[in-house]
């Protein structure tokens, strides 16, 4: 089985899906900031304490744009150009506020169709959940700052555009922001494996918000905890899981007949 | 959007698919296949016309292996070793016959649950496809001898190993197959947007056969046209499609529930 090569490929794409928003340098960095252009992230040198970082900090921080702090050698992989030990991935939609987007949902007297995304990274899985979710009638997706998949041409291709006919939410503290839509009222089901209750058996009217996990860990203990059913999707045969986006699909599908 | 950069990325990703399963040379390949080892197919530099080729067409058309003719371009991107105009990719299953397995089906006292796949080539939906069918109960996934996906690493990891749990049939004319499929007392149900027919409202217990079709083409015609049940998944966003291994995990797992 081929391990660098695949790894070749996955940098390919990586940088294809890239390529066109890519912003590197301090001033070029500041200035989008300045002028709230949406980062998917942007990405530190560790050990630069350039006193003219502190206004990318702040700015980052009060447009909650994730900061990582990364090895030189993964910033030269990137650009050998002269990066100045930052480099950001600009994002094609604007990230919303699950608060503010939860309240005009609510005002202009639809019901909450929503899908939170815990750890969600590959970009494929993500476009293809939005494309159903759309699909289905979801109007919103929630998803953490970090470990969430990098918005670009591939997640856009992916979901055949639905991207940019859903609100796509983003949030510091992913698991508050859960609680924060149960106690507006919204039920919230977890996709779990570890559950007796089937699927089929939910009931899905009124305000929902359908959690999926990611394929390795599935949804964090302290979603489910707060959980109002975990829904499990029986298993037949040896293999014994699905992919992510069709484990979404079926309970989308599911959800939103009851809608 | 990039275009021939993803084109690049495709044959890497081909080749890297393949590089474990290709055999060249005519000996090589007369040997292959006197040892009956299963080929996804066998490529033949057009206007080749030596004599020793007819061994590989005999034995090619007895074990339904299919031929394709191409330009000696193709054969020289995938080899520059001393290919004698015949390139071959194995495959790491055996392909049955439907007729076969069919009669074990109803001889061994289940009842049959088949996915027919009419031209969906993309390696990724298939290997998605299978895992699903797998986890819902299938026994049986039927393909044509042309327009298939290449069954190889790719196909095998994005199933998640479901394909080696599967009995995969080829099949060289397919819409007979699923003919003799739908007279041995099999109902068809093909999944397409043209119908009104709610896929909710299907009955599929008893003997049943799911047709799934391309994302472009859907199922063709005259599968259409034998089919007892057109289901139809319905659509609320402005996206209006599903990805095709998305729509069949919805459709396996509500047949699966009555099966």
């Amino acid at each position: 089985m081929p391990g660098e090569k695949e790894e070749f490929i996955q940098t390919m794409r990586n940088n294809n899906d890239n390529l066109n928003n890519v912003i590197f340098g301090i001033w070029p960095i500041v200035e989008a900031l300045r002028e709230a252009k949406p980062f998917n992230k942007i990405m530190i040198q560790k050990g630069n304490t350039s006193e003219e970082l502190e206004e990318i900090y702040a700015l980052a921080k009060e447009q909650n744009v994730p900061i990582q702090s990364v090895p030189p050698q993964k910033l030269a992989r990137i650009t050998r150009k002269n990066h100045q030990g930052v480099i950001g991935y600009t994002s094609p939609i604007e990230f919303l506020d699950i608060e503010e987007v939860l309240t005009g949902i609510f005002e202009s007297g639809e019901t909450p169709f929503i899908v939170c995304l815990d750890k969600i990274t590959d970009v494929r899985n993500f476009g293809a959940i939005c494309r159903t979710a759309e699909a289905a009638g979801v109007n919103a997706i929630l998803i953490p700052e970090k470990e969430a998949a990098q918005i670009g041409a591939d997640a856009i291709k992916t979901s055949a555009g639905a991207i940019f006919n859903l609100k796509i939410c983003r949030s510091k503290a992913f698991i508050k922001a859960v609680q924060y839509i149960k106690d507006s009222g919204v039920k919230i089901v977890c996709c779990t494996e570890k559950s007796s209750q089937h699927y089929k058996e939910g009931k899905y009217d009124g305000p929902i918000a359908l959690v999926m996990g990611s394929e390795d860990n599935g949804v964090s203990p302290s979603i489910i905890q707060i959980s109002d059913y975990n829904a499990m999707i029986p298993m037949k045969g040896k293999t014994g899981s699905l992919n992510v986006s069709v484990a979404a699909g079926i309970l989308l599908y599911e959800m939103s007949e009851q809608h």
